[in-house]
């Protein structure tokens, strides 16, 4: 007996789509993890920034040292094209000292761990030294009667949420506090405004971070800063039996005129289809308190790696591929908001971007932002990321600097490391290189050249009709 | 029109599969990663465990310390049963002070980072000192010239294999040398053997861990020690350009007789089936140089955790729940055997056991060793796990303590955390509190608990035809 298997549409469809990589890819994703882990340059290249460079806020020394360190080293992987991007950013510095303390009714005395956010102003020479005003957030603030603030130092001290599974998400519900409870309490009359780390471990590190005045003339823009997480609890229990105490606290920090600095930008050009672009990049700045190697200095290495790991397999791209490390994402992203704008005046068409921007701890996944068409085709290589442990393909947020590169037809990528320890971290003293494990780093990487390698060659669903010629 | 929408065999299947848990469960899991993450109890568990008592190798008065600890702990729980089950341990220890040196043919001496192996003999009281053979294994020693390893030192250097994604297979490769290295050389004359550690990472630190002589006669028995990472690739280069040098080290551990220890015991009695019994656990005995904070004091505040979760979410388990604390896992495995010896000869239907054995890092799901039929039924509650990124299913081996419960119809699981940081620490002394993030550790526990939830409320596929009252 002899049938013709016949089988439902549907699955005749599954079994298409299934076969939309082929077993030449897996040798090729397996490559970039073993060279990765085995022969790997992030770890060294982040090992300089982070231990010989260090800090590298915007318009800094330190962040004009990193432009040429990461130019050189992408120089050295014979990339097609290595260049500067000019662009213009603003310039803040913490200034030479910080100093908080508790003064209560009793006369004691108990220093604050304290740091200036990015952006506030510094204090009056003498300090601000007032009653404190505790809140869990800016609404709460807004509602009480505007006399009992005036004057007053408003203690912004809602935690992140423990409970969330997502730590961003946690960061999210609460980084408006940072942001603009100074600019909504000056409004208001405060005298100046103290930030519960956004950080969900209990500790000492105050962590920075931006804060904005908007349009807010000058005089009423009011100092703000940041306490650690354990100072901010001991704060709200001195407040229940000594309502009356007063915190006092001194910055002289400041904001200078803007200054030129540079994104840095290296390209290997597509063989088939130079015209389309795709990005991978992290931001070079940091803020100015640790070495910045989580934040950024992780999505740095890892997108020059990806191209290193593209080099070394001897892979010529089908499409034109950029390495574009940011400057400014931190206080301004003026360096993504600058590629974009050249990109749109020169009519590039960036088909992919990609970020690493959440540390560089064991590679979960990507989050993507783009068509329920890409998302799908996407969705379809994920079998081959499965050895490496890599599961999480989900639709959402991407990165920062390449949000401006944003259009109907791009997908736009975040990495999506493992996010427990990363506000541990985030913008404090202790983003440090020793924090970042090299394999955990090492498996970043690969985990990105290898989604950069499926979409140069299979396209995007704009893209994707472009007959593979080998 | 209407028409009876007819549906293929194999997709109704499927829909009953789904089916198999239902939404009250999703809201169950819930509860218990809320709760974990809110107000668990394994980070303060752990602190005291590392911190009020530290390293606890078996015959230890630390372990002793931690048995009693955790049996007040799980007292406090309001469990229906908490008992030790007592046990014979070996006793060994490290004595006051190890040295180790290399001494250059020119005069040079430069010191090691080195530790005794568990289990070994001390050197004479003059230390040993001798040239040195470096090997890549047990193998490549044994196939040389006998006579060049008599009265030698060999150092067996066979790193752990960096391209393998999970690090336990690199360990795996490589720990026999560090088991049975002094074994085969004592077997071959050398003096001593000095292993290099079970480390992926280049550090200072020296690993201990298990080794055995075997039967070997007495006078056949060397001393065999580990030495760090870095020490390990100095030491190879060293002897490329001086292979005369001497290698020198000085040990006085010791073997004593067997003691008395105890594994500690909680139950939760089934509520429909006390006669069927589900393990969570870990090992509270930990080597003795940091403070078994990831090996296994994690296993064992996550394992008391679930129990505690079960209590303060209201639910009475229809089967009975025991967490065992075993002791002595490191050097003997006692506390895993008496458990199960005891159990068969009391006739205890175990028909589940979960342990937490593998770091307290973020969990990324569980291995199972069990029937298909069993690993089947448990993949259909995947689905239930992905909000907490829990994506790892898959067969393979379970933890060495509940090993000895192995028969037919068990299911045998373990936890598994990301692994990549775990031999960063593993029996070295930077096994520390501070290197545990408390909310990797409590996403385990709750990880753990639902796992455990879900076997208590549909069974295993021996037993999962009772019927479900509520």
């Amino acid at each position: 007996m002899r049938e013709t298997m016949r089988l439902p549409g549907f699955i005749f469809a599954l079994m298409l789509t299934l076969a939309s990589w082929a077993q030449a890819d897996s040798e090729t994703v397996k490559k970039f993890f073993e060279n990765s882990l085995e022969d790997g340059m992030s770890y060294h290249w982040l090992d300089h920034l982070s231990n010989e460079i260090g800090g590298r806020l915007s318009g800094s020394e330190n962040a004009e040292k990193a432009v040429l360190y990461v130019k050189d080293e992408l120089e050295n992987l014979g990339l097609d094209e290595v260049r500067l991007q000019s662009v213009m950013v603003p310039k803040w510095e913490r200034g030479s000292a910080e100093k908080g303390e508790i003064r209560g009714t009793d006369g004691s005395k108990r220093s604050l761990n304290i740091c200036a956010l990015g952006g506030s102003v510094g204090t009056p020479e003498t300090g601000v030294s007032a009653n404190v005003i505790e809140v869990k957030g800016i609404e709460q603030m807004k509602a009480m009667d505007p006399e009992t603030l005036k004057g007053k130092i408003i203690f912004f001290n809602r935690p992140m949420e423990k409970k969330l599974i997502h730590t961003f998400e946690a960061y999210g519900g609460c980084v408006d506090q940072r942001y603009s409870g100074a600019m909504e309490a000056g409004k208001l009359g405060a005298a100046g405004v103290i930030v519960r780390s956004m950080n969900l471990r209990l500790d000492d590190f105050p962590h920075t971070g931006s804060m904005t005045y908007g349009d807010l003339p000058v005089e009423q823009r009011i100092p703000s800063a940041a306490i650690s997480t354990n100072d901010a609890e001991f704060l709200s229990n001195r407040l229940k039996t000594d309502p009356g105490l007063e915190l006092f606290f001194w910055q002289n920090c400041k904001q200078f005129e803007d200054v030129e600095s540079f994104n840095v930008i290296g390209e290997i050009t597509g063989t088939e289809f130079p015209n389309q672009y795709m990005l991978v990049g992290g931001h070079l700045d940091s803020w100015d308190l640790g070495d910045g190697s989580h934040d950024d200095g992780a999505g740095v290495v890892q997108s020059m790696e990806v191209l290193r790991l593209l080099k070394k397999s001897g892979i010529r791209p089908r499409r034109s591929i950029r390495v574009v490390l940011f400057m400014n994402e931190e206080n301004g992203l003026r360096g993504g908001k600058k590629y974009a704008e050249e990109a749109l005046s020169k009519g590039e068409n960036h088909i992919f971007a990609l970020e690493s921007d959440s540390g560089g701890f064991t590679p979960r996944g990507f989050s993507f932002d783009c068509s329920d068409e890409d998302y799908a085709r996407i969705l379809q290589w994920k079998p081959l990321f499965k050895p490496y442990l890599i599961h999480y393909f989900e639709k959402g947020g991407s990165g920062a600097d390449i949000g401006p590169l944003k259009s109907e037809s791009i997908v736009l990528a975040g990495l999506r490391p493992d996010s427990q320890r990363y506000f541990d971290h985030h913008h404090a003293s202790n983003d440090t290189f020793d924090a970042v494990n090299q394999r955990e780093l090492e498996l970043g990487a690969a985990t990105m050249a290898s989604l950069v390698y499926l979409i140069d060659r299979y396209g995007t669903s704009a893209t994707a009709n472009q007959p593979i010629k080998d």
